[in-house]
């Protein structure tokens, strides 16, 4: 089944104020424990990419976790993760990008990704783009055929998605 | 297709020394990267739980995160995360535990389970049990109907099995 915009956006939680006073922040985790919406999530997101030829869904820890893996065994596709430096024991490519206070890295194994494969990159939240930014980068140094990417939420007014070029196809479940 | 436990543990990457001197790694980076192999584990670990009526599966931050949505969807249940600390915006309860070198706490959402559910409690690896046992208490607190442990991977030599109680199901799909 399809799930409708409505129901999608009624599961999510707003919370105000966090992580930080002035942030309205999104709870996807009302949606997720809800056996019902996240089937019809998975169901939507499936129907999104399945005529891709998708071979790896590359998911950014730790968010992107969740619904990454459940795309890759829907698609017949591999999973593999994005992490923050330290936490993937093989040797790792990675990738900086600057935060509002200070820097962040992403790192990828190296040998996760190759000239064959067919990418779709996924998180949960597109606010300012910047982690997508520097993931997609990442992928990007490993060569693959093409890399689509996906998020569950657009926050349209911050227009994140200015930040990729036009060889990468972006597209959101919802935007708010 | 159900898998071999011989073609498993061949997609499983050992790397010695990580994170410290002396640990052996099991890198299942490698296995979730083959779709085939995520596609069989799949399979094996749907067909060990399709009959006990689970209704939620929580996993643990991060690598938890990877099989536990497939697993709840495959199942049609829910997905509920246990975090560190600061990391789920809404009410939460909490659990303690002793590590090496001092403490470490989950957290979970205090209305992500009810005393109607079934819950499947997932993590990659049993080591010592410290994580799952602390995760086992926190879920318990929420009083479900029963509760499932589950692991791709039990180190048997350390015999984490020990701390849980007789209450709990513990099984894992490889025990080295």
């Amino acid at each position: 089944m399809i799930m409708s915009k409505e129901a999608l956006i009624k599961s999510i939680r707003e919370i105000a104020d966090f992580p930080i006073p002035g942030i309205l922040f999104y709870d996807v985790t009302t949606l997720f424990k809800d056996a019902e919406r996240l089937q019809e999530l998975s169901d939507t997101m499936y129907e999104m990419y399945k005529d891709k030829g998708i071979t790896k869904v590359v998911g950014i820890e730790s968010r992107g976790f969740i619904m990454g893996p459940i795309l890759a065994t829907r698609l017949n596709a591999g999973f593999v993760p994005i992490r923050k430096p330290g936490k993937l024991p093989a040797e790792t490519i990675e990738e900086s990008y600057d935060k509002e206070y200070g820097k962040d890295t992403v790192q990828i194994h190296k040998d996760a990704i190759d000239e064959n494969d067919i990418i779709l990159l996924h998180d949960d939240l597109l606010a300012t783009g910047g982690t997508m930014e520097a993931a997609c980068k990442l992928v990007k140094k490993l060569r693959p055929k093409k890399v689509y990417v996906n998020f569950i939420i657009e926050l349209k007014e911050l227009n994140g998605r200015s930040v990729f070029g036009n060889d990468v196809e972006v597209e959101s479940v919802l935007s708010l």
